[in-house]
């Protein structure tokens, strides 16, 4: 790359949360990477400084018109020590293709990743080890411009924040008890349900709360459009054991295509397990689960990894899958993913970027 | 109200723009006003303080899952020196439909009307006189707990910026070309196209920058359903005279709900001439427009109060109303609006509200 990262280390530390107190996305490390766009410079001035808070003109773009993209992955402290990261490069990727669909600048990525690489090493004491953690990793983008006009941003910041998390859902890798939406839509066909962008988020608030005060903890999305097709859950893409079979909602557009789904589909077909990318109707699952032939569901996402599905409640019923326990398909895919992610398991698939734990440590710490 | 708002005035004023230069949205003035909440406190803290950056962590949820509301209204400089404010109610009654929509707690609109009336107040000198020019007030609201977690912030603020504008289409009173969308979907039933909410707007700059490559202004958008019936213009609704009937798109929970819209519709009425509001599809107009039938078709909203659509693009067709320019229905709604927007019409509706030009300013300017 052609612009060194200026590199502010923090004049003091925190400290580091208790590993069973870290939850998802309550703490930041000491540090944070930034780097500004300009219409007339590009993206410029790469660094890294301590955590701090950014400061903001009130009419900055992002407040009123959301011009916002992230990202989200995990860095995972194997146990000799070093760190991997999963699929980084997918993560870049799939954040332009958000930023194509947001008019938002293209990005280099491979400064992104090196970004990334340097701010987790600097801040490589914050990865926890425990069992089921991890460092979540959020890269995104806001438009800072100051304008209310309604049009792309001028300026743009690119920031990465890291946060130790445990486990994302508080029931682990217990089942969870999901609400098939039938009054809200968080997304349709030519809208930007495939982008990883702030408002796709916040149009789902709603149903996640109503869904809560039913007991459920994550909403599944059925398509905009004809209101039966499903589409994914939450922040994770689902999958449903049907006959043997595995059946996951084709990328459709207004999906997001998911780098754990994608992972997940991999690793099946290396199993010879069928898999089958199509239209999944409701209608088809609730008639799958009265023959008796839908045999698991689960949700798969960089946060929980793998979510095995215990209960679907559509409209009066409820469905309850292998007595609200994880199923064993649930069970393989979520110790072979995690077991590849840490480093316990070979990576055939070359999945992991294994990061040098002291390449730039020294002189640093 | 119980809390009492606190007035910091700023120290030194900024020098004011021409009001040629203008434009919209660029320039605020010298003061904003901010209130906050948390969860166990509610809204609380109202000030208005000297207009500044703010300071937000990096974590804050407006920047990751969008939730954020906002309002836009107007005050305008009468010719005997006093200050008319446009239906601020209305704007407060949206915002809190918006809250309801995003999870965002409900704000009491008195106390909001409140502030806005005091802080124009202070910045009165801010509201320019020439024709055409008016003060532009955006309230909005941004969720600012710093957490990861995709749930509803326990944080918020609610600020109001003031900036003094022109026209906000360069093309002022012109009639625009309008550019009918066919791939791109701004909202649809069950999402969040009726609040007015960052996420919308984000959604549909992709469409707005390629409408503009092709010479247009804005993008009519279509049903995310059917992909035919009208919705929306840009940041506008949408009236079109058929046959000597007014038709625009009933509220169907994808549009937003106009006060511009609402007040077009109750002149209308009060002047006879028929309104309906109703499913109208592109095939409708394209049908009407070859057949001789439609007659003219305008966009309402705040901003540019009657937007005339000279041209519609669609597919490959170019429907060009009347000529290219402006209707004698479009001319006489925009000057009838802004005639009592500006004092200068006498308002049987009851639609503007006078803010006493003296009552905060002793002792304080
Ligand atoms: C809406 C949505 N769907 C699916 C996913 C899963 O994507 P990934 O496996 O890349 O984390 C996410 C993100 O985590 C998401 O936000
Ligand atoms: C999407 C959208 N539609 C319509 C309008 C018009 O609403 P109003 O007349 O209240 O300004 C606006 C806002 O200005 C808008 O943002």
């Amino acid at each position: 790359m052609n612009q060194p990262i200026a590199i502010e280390l923090a004049a003091t530390k925190k400290t580091k949360p208790q590993a069973d107190q870290l939850g998802f996305g309550k703490y930041y490390t000491d540090h944070m990477f930034i780097m500004d766009y300009e219409a007339s410079k590009g993206w410029h001035s790469p660094r890294i400084v301590p955590y701090q808070p950014i400061t903001l003109d009130p009419a900055s773009k992002v407040f009123h018109y959301g011009q916002t993209v992230f990202e989200g992955l995990k860095a995972y402290r194997t146990d000799n020590g070093s760190i991997l990261l999963f699929r980084p490069e997918e993560n870049f990727k799939r954040l332009n293709r958000s930023n194509e669909r947001l008019s938002i600048p293209h990005l280099d990525e491979e400064i992104a990743l090196e970004a990334l690489k340097q701010l987790i090493t600097v801040d490589q004491d914050w990865i926890p080890d425990e069992d089921k953690t991890s460092l979540y990793v959020r890269p995104f983008i806001i438009a800072n411009e100051s304008s209310l006009g309604v049009a792309p941003s001028q300026n743009y910041m690119f920031m990465i924040i890291l946060s130790p998390v445990g486990s994302y859902y508080a029931e682990g890798i217990h089942p969870v008890k999901i609400f098939v939406e039938s009054e809200y839509v968080r997304a349709v066909k030519g809208g930007v349900g495939n982008a990883k962008t702030a408002g796709n988020y916040a149009a789902g608030l709603k149903a996640q709360e109503e869904a809560a005060a039913k007991g459920c903890t994550q909403v599944l999305w059925l398509d905009g459009v004809e209101r039966k097709y499903v589409e994914e859950v939450g922040s994770m893409n689902v999958f449903f054991s049907i006959n043997g079979t595995i059946v996951t909602p084709a990328l459709n557009g207004s999906i997001l295509d998911g780098i754990t789904r994608k992972s997940i589909i991999e690793l099946l077909k290396s199993w010879n397990i069928p898999v089958e990318e199509r239209k999944l109707s409701i209608g088809e699952l609730v008639e799958a689960y009265h023959n008796g032939t839908l045999e698991e569901a689960f949700g798969t996402g960089t946060a929980a990894v793998i979510s095995p599905i215990g209960e679907l409640h559509y409209l009066d019923e409820q469905l309850l899958l292998r007595g609200g326990e994880t199923g064993p398909l649930s069970r393989k895919l979520y110790e072979t993913l995690t077991g590849i992610q840490t480093g316990v398991i070979a990576d055939p698939f070359g999945w992991t970027v294994e990061l040098p734990s002291a390449q730039y440590t020294a002189g640093t710490k």
